[in-house]
C-alpha cells in the first residue's frame, strides 16, 4: 500500500477489514439496507486481495451484520437501536440511568439526599489547614509549577510511600516498584490496558465496584463472579474457578469492600496468594478504604503475603486525604511495572507534580493522623444513624467494620426499581444492587452510602426513604 | 458458558479465540514449539464448539503463528525476539533509544545539553508569584481539596475558557463544548480511543509529534503522511489522499508546528475545513504553541472556520503557563463531545479540581499576559543564539515564527546516528528526525529545542555539537 505504514496490530487482514466495516456501520456511516461497496472496489481502495475482502464479507453475513441480495450485492442488515418511547424529563434521566446500568449516570442525578456517592463529605475533610501545606510546597519547591513529573512519579514521594508501606503494612517494596497514577480509576485502567484482551477471563467479586467492571468489559474480558460474604471468600470455589477458567486476574477489594463492607480475613489472604501463584492468576488488590476502620485496623494487604510477584496493589488515598488531589500509588514487581509505566506514558505522560508534592507533605504530617482518627469516629456516627433508621424496617444488612456504605437487602415484595423511581421524585438517590453485580441480578439489594451527607440530612433522608418504602409495599 | 457474562466486543467468536491464543504466545506463556491445547480440550475449557476452536487454529496456522505436526497437533511457531548483543551500559541505553524509536526513551537520557526536550526552561516561567494565586484559590474555595471535579471539568473554568476563546480566537463555543483533560497527551489518547480502530486510515503530517503516532499505532491505525513545508500543505495532495484513503481523521499541529516550526497560512485553513467536510475526515488540531510567537500572532485556529463540526481543537496550556498543572481544553461539537466525556470518565473520572481552579485564576490574570510577553522575547533570544551557532556550518533550516524548536537538515555526508552517539558521550542530546517521521526516513534531519536550557548552556552545547560534527564528517 503506497505511502502508508504498517500497523502494530496483528489480526489477520480479513478481520481488520471486518472491523473496519463494522465500525462504519456502528457510526451510522452505512445505515440499514445501504449497499456495501463492491468487493472489487473495496479491495482496490484498501489495496488488498479480493479474496480477503470476500472473506470479510462472508464473515459479516455469517454474523448477520450484512445480508446478500442479487448475485453479488451485500447490504447492511437492519440493526436495532431500541425504540425510544417519549418520556418526561425525569423519566428519561432515570431510564437512562437504569438502562445504561452505569454507576456514573446514577451519581450524576441531582438529589438532596445523596446516598449514592461513596465519597466523604468534604466538610469532614481537613480543608482549612491544607492551604498551609500548599504554601509550604511552594517554599520548598519554587519551580514546582514549571516542572513536569517523570512518568513513574516524583521520586521523593515514591521513596516516602515505600517507607510508609514498609512500616505500616509490612510491604517489602522499593520506590522503583511504585507508580503514581491520577487516582484509582486510572490505575485500574492501566492494569486492564496491559493485561486484558478479548476473551480473557477474569474473576470479580459479586457484587463489586461497577466502574471497574465497565473498564474490564470494554477490553472484551469475560467476567467470572466470585461470591463474597461476611466471612470472606469460599477458597474451594475460588480454586475451582481458577482451574476451570484460567483467569488472567482477580480484581478484588477485600478490605471494607465496596459495596458490601465485608473484609476478607487474614488466613484467607495467605492461601489465596498461594492459589494465585499456582494458577497464574494475578491478584489486583484495590484498597481505598483501608484506613477507614471503626474498631481496629484491618488485616495486612494481600500484597504483604506475596513473594513471587502475583499481586498488584492499588492504594488510593483520594477518598479521605484530599479527593481534589487524585493521588494513587500502584505497587507491583518488575517486569510488570515496566509495562505499567509505558501505559502511563501514553495515557498522560505523568501525574501533575504539584499534586504529588502537596500530597507528600500532607500525608506525612502528624495532622493527618490526628484527623484520620476524628474522621473514623465521625463516619462511625454516620453509620450508626443510618442503622438506627433502618432498625424495625425488616431490611437486612451486616454491620461493616469500616468503609463508607451499608449493603442492604430489601424484602422480596419491595421492588428496588419502584423504590428508586419514587425516591428520585423525593430527591433521594441510592445505588440499586444490580449495578454492582456482574450477573445483573441481586435485584433485592441496595447500596446506601452514609459518608457523603451530614448527620441531619442523613437522618431525614433515611426517614423519608423508609417511609416511601412503606407506601410502595 | 456458566456463571460468566457476555462481553461487549462483537468480534466473531473464533477470532476472539484467535486473539486469546495470540496474547498467550506474546506474553511468553506459550513459547516456541510448545504444543497448543487439543481442540477438544480448549473447546471444553472455553465452552465453545470444537469447530470454532478449529477455525481459530486454522487461522493461526495460515498466519504462520502455529504449525501442524502429527495428525492433530498444533505447535507454536518459532517467533523472533531479535537477539540481544552484549553491549556496555551506554550503548544499551542508546541502542534501546534508537531501536525503540520512542521519543520518550530519548528524552529520558540524562544529559547536560538537553536539546531534546521541547519544553520551556522552568526558570523562564513565572513560578514565584504563582504561589499567590494558589493561596487565593484556597481562600475562594475552602473545600477545593475535598471535592472532585465533574468528569467534563469545572464549570467556571469551562465558562471562562469559552469566553476567552471567543474573544481571542473568534471561536464560537459554549462551555458545554469544552472538556478539561490532564494535558494534551490525554486529549490525544481520548480522541484516538473514541475514533480509531484497526485498519482505520488517518492522515498525519510528515514529520509530526512522535508520541501521537505511538498512540495511533497502538489502535491499529494506518498512518498516511501529508507533507508540510514552510508554505503549509499542498491542498491538492491532501484532497487526493482524502479521496483515496478515506481517512478517519487528520492529526495536525498547524501553528508553530512541532518539530518544523512551520505555520499553515490562513487561506489554507478555510479550504482545508471544507475538504474535511466534503470527505468526512475529522481535523484534530493540536495547538500547544499558539501563544509562543515572535513577530506577530499566528492565523486563527482551523476551529474558527468550522461550522459543521469537523474540527476537534486541542488547546494545551501546559507548556508556557504551568507545566506542573497539566491542564488542557478540548473543544468539539456534540455528539462527539458526549463520547469524549464517557472516555474521560473511564480514563480517570475527571481532572483534579485543585489544578483547574489554580489554572483558572492564573490564566485570567494580567500577570500572565505580561509574562507571556517576556517569555516570547526570551525564547526569541534563545532561538537566535542557536541560529548564530549554526551559521557557517552548512546545516539548513527555515527560521520559525514561533515555537520551541529548530528543524535542521544536516549535510548528506554527516550521519545523524553517528552524531547522536558521539553527542551522547559528550552529554548532548537531540531528537533524530526519523523518530518524527511516519515513514521512518528523514534521516538527515534533527530537531533541536532551544527552549529548555539557559542561554549559556545553549551556546556552549551548540558549539560542542557543531565541533563534534566536524570531527565526524
Amino acid at each position: 500500500m503506497e505511502n502508508t505504514t504498517g500497523t502494530e496490530t496483528s489480526y489477520p487482514l480479513f478481520l481488520q477489514i471486518y472491523e473496519f466495516i463494522r465500525n462504519r456501520m456502528e457510526r451510522g456511516e452505512w445505515k440499514a439496507h445501504d449497499k456495501l461497496p463492491s468487493i472489487r472496489g473495496l479491495a482496490e481502495e484498501l489495496k488488498v486481495h479480493r479474496l480477503t475482502v470476500f472473506k470479510a464479507y462472508r464473515q459479516l453475513a455469517e454474523d448477520g451484520k450484512v445480508y446478500v441480495k442479487d448475485k453479488s450485492g451485500y447490504y447492511v442488515s437492519q440493526g436495532g437501536s431500541p425504540s425510544l418511547v417519549a418520556m418526561d424529563g425525569a423519566d428519561l434521566t432515570m431510564a437512562a440511568a437504569l438502562n445504561s446500568n452505569r454507576l456514573s449516570d446514577i451519581q450524576r442525578l441531582p438529589a438532596q439526599y445523596q446516598f449514592s456517592q461513596a465519597l466523604i463529605d468534604p466538610g469532614l475533610l481537613p480543608n482549612l489547614f491544607l492551604s498551609e501545606y500548599v504554601k509550604k510546597v511552594f517554599d520548598l519547591y519554587p519551580k514546582v509549577m514549571g516542572t513536569y513529573s517523570s512518568v513513574q512519579g516524583d521520586e521523593e514521594l515514591r521513596e516516602t510511600l515505600s517507607l510508609h508501606f514498609r512500616e505500616h503494612h509490612r510491604l517489602q517494596l522499593s520506590r522503583e516498584e511504585l507508580l503514581i497514577t491520577s487516582g484509582a480509576q486510572q490505575a485500574i485502567n492501566l492494569v486492564a490496558d496491559i493485561l486484558l484482551g478479548p476473551m480473557d477471563s477474569i474473576l470479580v467479586e459479586r457484587p463489586t465496584y461497577s466502574l471497574a467492571m465497565d473498564i474490564f468489559r470494554r477490553k472484551g474480558a469475560r467476567l467470572v463472579p466470585v461470591t463474597i460474604t461476611p466471612e470472606g471468600y469460599d477458597l474451594a470455589e475460588v480454586e475451582d474457578l481458577m482451574a476451570r477458567h484460567k483467569p488472567r486476574l482477580f480484581y478484588m477489594n477485600p478490605t471494607h469492600h465496596n459495596p458490601t463492607g465485608y473484609t476478607v480475613p487474614a488466613w484467607q489472604r495467605k492461601l489465596l496468594v498461594e492459589l494465585a501463584e499456582r494458577y497464574h492468576c494475578l491478584l489486583v488488590e484495590d484498597d481505598p478504604f483501608r484506613d477507614i476502620y471503626f474498631a481496629e485496623p484491618p488485616p495486612l494487604p494481600f500484597f504483604a503475603y506475596d513473594t513471587e510477584g502475583w499481586v498488584i496493589y492499588i492504594s488510593s488515598f483520594s477518598k479521605y486525604v484530599a479527593p481534589g488531589l487524585r493521588i494513587c500509588a500502584v505497587a507491583c514487581r518488575y517486569p510488570l511495572m515496566e509495562r505499567l509505566i509505558t501505559a502511563k506514558a501514553l495515557a498522560d505522560n505523568g501525574t501533575s507534580l504539584l499534586n504529588q508534592k502537596i500530597f507528600l507533605h500532607y500525608y506525612t504530617s502528624p495532622r493527618l493522623q490526628q484527623h484520620l482518627g476524628k474522621l473514623r469516629i465521625a463516619l462511625q456516627v454516620h453509620k450508626e444513624i443510618m442503622e438506627e433508621e433502618l432498625a424495625g424496617t425488616g431490611w437486612e444488612w451486616t454491620a461493616p467494620q469500616g468503609g463508607l456504605n451499608l449493603w442492604v437487602k430489601l424484602p422480596e415484595q419491595l421492588k428496588v426499581e419502584a423504590l428508586f423511581r419514587a425516591s428520585l421524585r423525593e430527591s433521594i438517590v441510592f445505588v440499586p444492587g444490580e449495578i454492582c453485580d456482574a450477573l445483573g441480578e441481586m435485584k433485592s439489594w441496595v447500596r446506601l452510602s452514609y459518608s457523603f451527607v451530614n448527620e441531619i440530612t442523613l437522618r431525614e433522608g433515611m426517614r423519608r426513604l423508609t417511609a416511601l418504602a412503606n407506601q410502595i409495599e
